[in-house]
């Protein structure tokens, strides 16, 4: 990883080297994104507006699966293809978890062997900063700045735990969902969350003896998807099988993925769900700061645990709970 | 509707009116609570705060389902077979666009025609006070009180837009979805969302003709549910059919509530349930005043709207555009 320098940061001359397409130059400017020294916060923030015009050219794919689902393997074989047909592949993740664990996604770049060595991908741990707000926050920024880099389709990994699947849906333009074909007759479940969010469900390993197995299962899926009114009046979240290992249906998954922004564009939506992302991450990031002040002094979030406590038992009602915070604010 | 007495308010009276289960004083208590007048407020934050105790002994039922499933007919159905097993019912609900269409919710007690007459009943239509926010917070304490007036089941109506099912999924222990038969072989589709929240699927008008088809898409829906990993380890939501005409399955849908609750009773399920959902209520409440006051100042309220559009535009990144609103409570 490249430390932020120790010479006085060169804001212009950082920006027209992310512009240009320069790689370590990229990584340098994630790394002030995640710095938490506030005078590197303040930088982030100029440059990712001084590039927000060079922004906003990039498919943004969302990953999710299970460990074991193999989606290392899967944004390998994802990412050569696309690289082969001539685009630059940038790998990003969210994993509010890697903090704890020392980075358990995207922490080895051997996961990813092939792409990891060309030099028009480029692949970013998951920042470990705690909060998945702060996680999601810094990956949106990077994600900026993979754009303006000139990187033309950007996919963020996420690991199936809790809301960082929402937080990652809501940070790209297609969601896409990797199963497992159930082990005989037996199915793997569908997370109810992530019924709401996929735009696609994708079945790994359909290769050799599997490959019964996962046609089994997607009609199984497609069965229960159907009975599910899809989110989009414009998009039907389709069932596919591929195999990482072997690369079939691998151009056919990327090809749903590309269905999807062109039945989406006509109608407007696929800006409009853009347009509404940026929105919310600008709500979201205060809500988080107004939270953070409730946190940062002792007394005050001390107060705050003993009134939830209070509300939780049914000792005190949530209308006076509030009141009793907002006055902490005041 | 009752009116508030122009009298000076004797709360300790009411309160104890209430606490006898006088109804009139129930309904007063209810319409003291959705007044908007400041000193009308602060006496219903200490009412409810004074009849806390009493509260929380009902068995809390939120039931959603598209206009034309028959939901007023399930109720009064499913209410006078509750007071005949010796319950008393309270009926309430929360349908935001009540203000606008001027109560298309429970504003007609001819809806439930039988219910209506019964003293063991008690049927309030949905607050009419604009945002969701807002109309669930008063249908939350609306229930509060029906408990302190020795109710023992409320059920909570709503009609099935947007976040609304949400709101009453977390104010109550159970969530209850209707749905039809669908026409020839067409199953209606179970929205994403509904999925997520429901604890049971119920397919009303398995009567006459359609006993066929209801018991066919009960099949299916089972089907789809099962391939769902259910939100709780100790429950997986059943699908059952009755009619409301007939009352046919109707003991049997409510015994899989009573079923649910022992279920998730000795896990401690059903009591976190309430716990989480009560911390929940007063941070939201927190989150909609201090919305609320970016909304309070026409000039704020502009600067808000401007920030959004730029930020919506990509000319703004989401985190300056939070600078610039934090810097309006400042």
């Amino acid at each position: 990883m490249n430390a932020p320098s120790k010479k006085p940061l060169d804001l212009p001359s950082l920006a027209g080297e992310v512009r240009a397409g320069n790689r370590a130059a990229l990584a340098r400017a994630i790394t002030l994104i995640e710095s938490r020294r506030a005078d590197h916060q303040a930088s982030a923030r100029a440059l990712v507006q001084e590039l927000l015009p060079q922004t906003g050219r990039a498919i943004r794919v969302g990953i999710t699966g299970s460990p074991g689902v193999g989606k290392s393997t899967t944004i390998d074989e994802l990412g050569m293809y696309l690289i082969a047909q001539g685009n630059k592949v940038a790998v990003l993740a969210v994993d509010p978890s890697s903090a704890r664990t020392g980075g358990s996604i995207l922490g080895d770049k051997t996961r990813m062997a092939r792409l990891s060595a060309e030099p028009d991908a480029f692949i970013r741990p998951s920042p470990s900063s705690g909060t998945l707000g702060g996680v999601a926050a810094k990956t949106r920024e990077a994600m900026l700045l993979c754009e303006a880099a000139g990187f033309d389709v950007v996919l963020v990994e996420t690991v199936g735990i809790g809301q960082s699947e929402t937080a990652v849906c809501d940070m790209t333009d297609f969601f896409l969902a990797l199963m497992l074909p159930g082990a005989g007759d037996e199915l793997q479940g569908i997370k109810k969350g992530l019924v709401e969010l996929a735009d696609m469900i994708a079945i790994n390993k359909a290769d050799g003896d599997n490959i019964a197995r996962a046609n089994l299962a997607a009609g199984e899926y497609r069965a229960a998807l159907h009975i599910l009114t899809p989110r989009s009046p414009h998009w039907q979240p389709p069932v596919v099988t591929y195999s990482a290992i072997t690369g079939t249906g691998i151009a056919e998954l990327w090809q749903s993925v590309l269905d999807h922004r062109t039945a989406t564009t006509a109608p407007g939506e696929f800006d409009a769900r853009r347009r509404e992302q940026q929105v919310k991450w600008m709500w979201t990031m205060l809500e988080d700061r107004w939270k953070a002040r409730l946190k940062s002094d002792p007394a005050i979030r001390a107060k705050v645990k003993s009134t939830e406590a209070a509300v939780a038992e049914g000792r005190v009602t949530p209308a006076i709970g509030a009141d009793q915070i907002a006055e902490l604010l005041a």
